[in-house]
């Protein structure tokens, strides 16, 4: 992708989602152009070219903006380590006719406290209520009264002299506020997965350009609607990977609306849906029946996996093979 | 279960919790004891007892009051059809040292439009940033300013002459409000599912209950800790449940928290845990080296499901075996 890039995103300004924005239009700009980035500015400037974010007010708008070609790509929150996924993201690219996902971002979830310069006595402390949620011991301690926004972005908008604003670091900036606190969260290392969105038709050329820069390892993010249902098919399912040798990193089952007990599964895959595993599971899935849609090919993260289970990390109450029949008992409910 | 049953829920009074609540008490007393039920009233008289709906401010506390036997039961909100499993619900249950779900709630999720019988000139339209997401149509038409609330019942408590309130029916009367509309949500047929938690060691009195009550058909939901991560895991666990004919009727994978790329998968199967496939399917995951945790064992909802795959509800987009070359190209970027 050469020239400036348009991104269309779920706004308003100073969200996090539009903090994701400004990562992967410097990223790019680096990469095309070999480092000219001014990301603090929120437009990256290289080679003479002026990328542009555009908040969007929903996801629908964000996604008729990429179908429209007004934005060259969109950026959505996806999956987040403390919510899950975003389901309202999640479903409007299952149902899109012509939008996939090409890239992503993962950044991490660190809300900061700001007060206007000129603020005076404090009295309320006000954010989205997950953002009120995600910050409540801060906001406890405070002893202010909480104060639900629309969101963490608007709250920092809108600060009033008697009001603490928690939101996204580049809120301070883009409000002209004053950092009062910083990482107020209750629990640090909470992370948000964002999708980049193109037209299907032009996923091509965004993936090329991901080769070009060396990417060689991949994740396919991929529909299948199983043919039947009933016990079993989840079984077939993970058996074509298995044989095949792909891994799966996420599965997950969403309702088809109209059709109570039905579901399409939405699996991501450790492989471009080009790559040969990848291209056997889709060929053995197609055979049986089922019907696909590739959601979105991407660069996979750098995951530093060790695979065998840490006693600490299971959940409490778990047991395992070695515990007593009473203590079996009692975890399995038989 | 005889005697009064304090149930603790997810508050404030009048959300979409509270009228699971309800509901419940009320289908318990009539089970119970014949049907003399007073469902209006928040308490179900039955026999002269009195049961009582606790409000509590967060998910952990109403952990805490079922842990403390402070509440003999908790009700808190675990899947919606809209925006998927409630996180943080589905992780205090795998988190609890011992509380498991014993029932299921389900609701049809409709909003009413609320204002004050001595209301005034209406400028303002209040609820969660959700419920205002949920009913976008009826927000956009009315004209009037989007105001975000903590809770929809908070937006409806805390009305105000110029107000449209959104929340649960059971708003009015519990406020005292005038229906203003009815049923203004975006798409009809959104349902939500809650959990009735209990203390592990007094889940089998519950279940037994419910045995009496002649419940033939069960669910379990259960959290698989794999002993070990990469390809084919997920393949051998599905293989186990296919092996032994019981069917899943969901599956997620939650991350366990300090472990990047480790996960837990949350299973919903079509069996009681006692039951004989079950029984083979977790005794088969224990010798495999798994760690096992049922997280509730509950009645199944009466499905009509229907098997097989109706083109009409699959994702658009998706393409099947049938497909010319270029459109499955297209359909899977491969």
């Amino acid at each position: 992708m050469s020239g400036a890039l348009r991104a269309a995103y779920l706004g308003p300004e100073g969200t996090f989602t539009h903090q994701a924005v400004r990562e992967w239009l410097a990223l790019r700009a680096k990469g095309d152009d070999g480092g000219l980035v001014s990301a603090a500015s929120g437009t990256a400037a290289a080679g003479g070219r002026s990328d542009a974010a555009q908040p969007r007010t929903t996801v629908a708008d964000v996604h008729d903006a990429v179908s429209a070609r007004t934005a060259d790509v969109g950026v959505v929150a996806i999956e987040s380590s403390v919510e899950g996924y975003v389901v309202p993201s999640l479903d409007a690219l299952i149902g899109s006719p012509d939008v996939v996902a090409v890239d992503e971002v993962v950044l991490d979830v660190s809300f900061d406290a700001f007060v206007r310069p000129d603020h005076a006595e404090l009295r309320e402390v006000s954010a989205h209520p997950h953002g009120l949620a995600q910050c409540s011991r801060f906001v406890a301690d405070s002893g202010l009264r909480p104060t639900p926004s629309s969101s963490n972005a608007a709250a920092c908008r809108d600060a009033g002299p008697h009001t603490v604003a928690l939101g996204p670091p580049l809120c301070g900036e883009l409000y002209g506020l004053d950092t009062h606190a910083r990482a107020v969260e209750d629990f640090r290392g909470g992370r948000t997965r964002f999708l980049v969105l193109a037209p299907r038709d032009a996923a091509r050329g965004h993936l090329d350009s991901a080769l070009a820069r060396g990417t060689s390892a991949w994740r396919t993010m991929l529909a299948v609607t199983p043919h039947l249902v009933g016990p079993g098919v989840l079984a077939r399912i993970t058996e074509t990977f298995a044989r095949a040798g792909v891994n799966m990193s996420s599965l997950i089952t969403r309702p088809l609306k109209a059709r109570q007990g039905q579901y399409v599964f939405v699996i991501t895959l450790d492989e471009a849906a080009w790559e040969s595993g990848a291209r056997t599971v889709l060929s053995d899935l197609l055979a049986a029946g089922d019907a696909l849609k590739t959601l979105g090919v991407f660069p996979a993260p750098d995951l530093d996996v060790d695979g065998t289970l840490d006693p600490d990390h299971v959940p409490v109450g778990s047991v395992t093979v070695d515990a007593g029949t009473d203590e079996i008992s009692r975890g399995l409910l038989w």
